[in-house]
């Protein structure tokens, strides 16, 4: 018994191990992974062959001449049959994204939902519709949706799934876990954390860099090495309520002058006279034009965006700001002044004032740093799928 | 030749291993570490002998009834040979602490200079004295200082010893190792960390904590489950350049309304109408005499620092902040202002606003951050001291 219970946790390790350097490797031959993780040849063969019967990996059928001994198949994540889904609640919309293994995209689904004047139970209602129809989609399309995480705009206890706070859906101590009936394993997360991993794993993928997430709350994350820096609660990067100016106007948060009042969604909106409906396509079309308003707007908010991000990088010296949400579209606005107030207040002090980037992912961040969480997941312990 | 070279490695190993349980532990028999190590009790006894040698540790004559055979002498670090230099750069003041290895402040040495008005070579040439003649005293006392580290208010290249920026002192890309002749080895580092490594390793010793060290500048450094949070280019913690109010007075640092305008030394003593000569001292003199001018300089430096920390609340997440430097000896009159102001922004969002205390070391705990590098470097590798 002992002795089964050591093979078990042996042959998880090693599978772990296999999956591990198939993913990081893009495709490699079973020759290559014995030689990379000096296990036995026919131990190797045996765990990806478990690996491919589990719908893991694939064999590429591309034939290449191996470093030592015959020509062998090579291997690669097979993105056929395991799936992990991405939910969102925010503020205006709800969404759903289905990524396989591979990291491919496969499901996309964005659906408006004012979830401000929504209370908690029915936007907990149509998130489950919404999840239940994309999982039903995935089945269609062969794929076996195995975990999911559901991000959320406010601070959240991972371990109960439940929000602490989200002031801008007005949301105090809901927990989300118990009520949703999903058939897959479902986590809760904070939307700016998850957005920021969204960026390490499907966008730019430096190791280091702040991703700051711009909604009608305004979130961050802050990646150290490949690794999310979570902060003793789990509340850190609540970029949104670091203080622009302490007179400023009052924040939902109970606060003055946080950098949400100046640079959230709807403020901006407002500023730029621009209807509350149209959301960003459109204040672009209106900056586009060239309206004074829009443009007026935008700078002021890049202004508060970069003092606020001046503090920021005092504190914690990211090596790269990149600026996603809906700072994504709206960077051509407001990047120059992002980057200009970050160095008028900081080139003194360091030689190199991090450079502002735009993310590539924008509002979908989330979503996939959702989904890639559980991806993330399946590879560091594959066994715990195939014994599922 | 292979075989020496991997029986030094071991050893090397093995006696980081002992020195490292027993300074973890206090005091230890032989017995005891060979059962916590699995090395064998002959191998413990030779490195323990090398180590009483080397006066490392030292054998504490108590004699306790082991868990297993005959009662065993225990032993514990020796403060009796080797030691530390921890050497600070202030705006107002040198200073210099040598501490053994057993974590004993030996001695405390300040020597108030306006490193202001005197340039970086003279700064360096009285720095040398103090170092000197402190060594000369530690030397005397049978102490052998392996080892400095010198804090400094400004970003510090850590790799080449210069300092980038220290706007307080007025400097810019001055190289300080080169300069300094020292009969120890030497690195330099910023003030703020030190002191936070100081208040982990010699003050409160949570391993989760935001330690504020308030001087002519102020800084920050954040310690993360024991470890400090550097950043990607080592310059993390400067809260002094943490926006209070975006149009508030000019910084030294080119910003405007950072928090050090407002909760810096000078200026504080500036609001209280104080005499700057008479420094802090003279200050909590006017508080205890109930001064208006004082009082109302400590709220609104309170204030400000409230403001500040709120910020960096919402951003790194801390277990607790310590209030350290000339905050320490000021808590009275600043703390419940800061806690009051940090309530007020941050209640809303989290459910538990992190404690506000105050540093046990005040304005030493940069020096002693220092020597407790050197320490923490001996006790992590004692074999390159035992064959220096």
């Amino acid at each position: 018994m002992a002795q089964a219970v050591r093979h078990d946790a042996m042959r998880a390790r090693n599978l772990a191990l296999v999956l591990g350097e198939v993913s990081a490797r893009g495709s490699v031959t079973r020759a290559a992974l014995a030689e990379i993780t000096g296990l036995a040849k026919t131990t190797v063969s045996k765990l990806v062959g478990d690996l491919i019967e589990a719908g893991l990996v694939i064999e590429t059928g591309v034939v290449r001449v191996g470093e030592r001994g015959r020509p062998g198949m090579e291997v690669r994540v097979s993105g056929r049959r395991v799936a992990a889904i991405g939910l969102e609640i925010n503020v205006d919309y709800l969404a759903a994204r289905v990524v396989d293994l591979s990291r491919s995209v496969r499901i996309r689904r964005t659906q408006p939902v004012d979830n401000r004047m929504t209370s908690p139970g029915d936007v907990i209602a149509i998130l489950q519709d919404l999840a239940l129809s994309v999982v039903d989609e995935a089945v269609d399309s062969g794929l076996r949706v195995v975990g999911g995480v559901l991000a959320v705009p406010g601070t959240v206890d991972l371990a109960t799934g439940t929000v602490h706070s989200a002031p801008n859906l007005g949301w105090r101590d809901v927990p989300l876990l118990s009520p949703l009936r999903t058939p897959f394993p479902l986590r809760v997360d904070n939307e700016a954390n998850l957005a920021a991993l969204g960026e390490l794993w499907f966008g730019a993928g430096h190791p280091d860099f702040l991703h700051v997430s711009g909604e009608i709350g305004v979130g961050a994350g802050l990646i150290v090495r490949g690794e999310l820096f979570r902060g003793f609660h789990g509340f850190a990067g609540e970029l949104g309520h670091v203080v622009v100016s302490p007179g400023g106007p009052p924040c939902r948060c109970g606060g003055h002058g946080c950098l949400e009042t100046y640079a959230g969604q709807d403020v901006l909106l407002a500023a730029a006279n621009a209807e509350l409906g149209a959301g960003i396509a459109g204040l672009l079309a209106e900056l586009d034009a060239g309206n004074r308003d829009a443009l007026a707007a935008c700078e002021r908010a890049g202004w508060a965006l970069g003092v606020a991000l001046s503090s920021a990088v005092n504190l914690v010296d990211p090596g790269t700001i990149v600026l996603g949400g809906i700072y994504a579209p709206l960077f051509p606005w407001i990047g120059g002044v992002v980057t200009e107030t970050l160095a008028a207040r900081l080139g003194q002090m360091r030689e190199v004032v991090p450079s502002v980037e735009v993310s590539r992912l924008g509002t979908e961040a989330a979503t996939l740093g959702a989904a890639g969480q559980v991806i993330q997941q399946v590879i560091a312990d594959p066994a715990a799928l195939l014994n599922a």
